[in-house]
């Protein structure tokens, strides 16, 4: 992080590297030396005891063997490529794992200067709409740490769905919502036949979890039980 | 957003929503009515000033077809299907083609309560690592966005290379090379041969830009004009 200002977005940042896994945070020229008391930085205090605090941009990238500029687009001129925040990500992995690689986030106000981004390979962009509107400075680092620890193949997966209560539940179910329905007198003896085929398929349709199914049979009970009772 | 304590997470969620082209927030009971001017939104005070208050859950979700918890892994004993962000924004963009969806954000400090909760089809979790440290609510909300608007095609797609200098700029440049060499005294006649290889070599090793090119033949140019003034 190059010339924070606000030691709030230091907290914000270093708690979404806990959040993500990630631990190694270099400051340089923070805008606040006490930054590294960042309030916001819930349960991120160990992280920040031992953020590194460096005097220039070389200092802090001179272990990595890439260097990644993150920018909002279009605020001046680029002379480097731009790749976006899906893609650039998917390169730092490859690279991460043969070597530290560095992403580079500059001051709220004024992003990375032409002087920090001649350190970089390459720029990175999340792909916000509008250009006009720049990123929160703690958000846009969230997003670029979540993007490298997402798992694409979670997005495809399909979840266990939840169990359905067997046929033979239902059916309990459908026959005490008609013993229900015929003693509180919704039932039309004439039309009986119809009114348990309209039940039995709503009852279907809602496709009852096998958890609901006691649950429901219990109110059901209750309910002609009370039922029941006043016909006495 | 749910009984949000800090004026200033609104703000931060007003202004990703702003950055990923989402425009309906609901603030359900802020604990601060000020929550319209907070100072975070940069850019977003058009989205604050048409931001609805509700005074329940209910009230906030009527008009939603899909209604989506969102929550930190393990604070609780959950009653609902749990989805990963990366499968749960699929299912929302599926929902969200035919009517309107909301997610939901607990407080700061509680999350979701189980009765906010029992408005919810199903809940969703961002994969952070270990399950004691929450995220901060506003970047919550931000990745959230940014996996909703995230096009899985552009992690995929290779962004155009950096076009390479045509081989007769580089023949150029390895000619001037081993001139500037030779003048300064670095080539050995004996291995003379033997350098030009190596020389050859390393600058097609180094892959240079087409547009680089002229600039390392301008510095080159400079050079040699002074190392033959010298010579005089």
């Amino acid at each position: 992080m190059v010339e924070t200002r606000n030691p709030l977005n230091i907290g914000a940042a270093a708690r979404a590297m806990a959040n993500f896994g990630f631990s190694r945070l270099r400051a340089v020229n923070p805008y606040d030396v006490a930054f590294r008391e960042a309030r916001s930085a819930v349960g991120a205090a160990p992280l920040l005891q031992t953020a590194e605090c460096c005097s220039s941009v070389a200092e802090a990238v001179s272990d990595c063997r890439l260097v990644v500029g993150t920018t909002s687009l279009g605020h001046r001129e680029l002379h480097h490529s731009l790749r976006r925040l899906e893609y650039g990500a998917r390169l730092i992995l490859q690279a991460a794992a043969e070597a530290p690689v560095a992403i580079l986030f500059g001051s709220e106000k004024f992003g990375l200067s032409n002087d920090d981004l001649s350190h970089c390979h390459w720029l990175m962009r999340i792909p916000t709409v509008g250009a006009d509107l720049s990123m929160n400075l703690g958000q846009a680092v969230a997003l670029c740490l979540y993007e490298l620890s997402r798992d694409p193949d979670a997005a495809a997966v399909t979840p266990d769905k939840i169990r359905s209560a067997d046929a033979g539940s239902i059916e309990q179910i459908t026959r005490m919502l008609m013993e229900t329905l015929q003693l509180s007198g919704y039932v039309n003896p004439v039309t009986a036949a119809s009114t348990e085929e309209k039940a039995r398929r709503l009852l279907r349709r809602l496709n009852i979890g096998y958890r609901d199914a006691p649950v429901i049979m219990g109110m059901l009970r209750q309910i002609l039980w009370k039922l029941r009772g006043s016909g006495d």
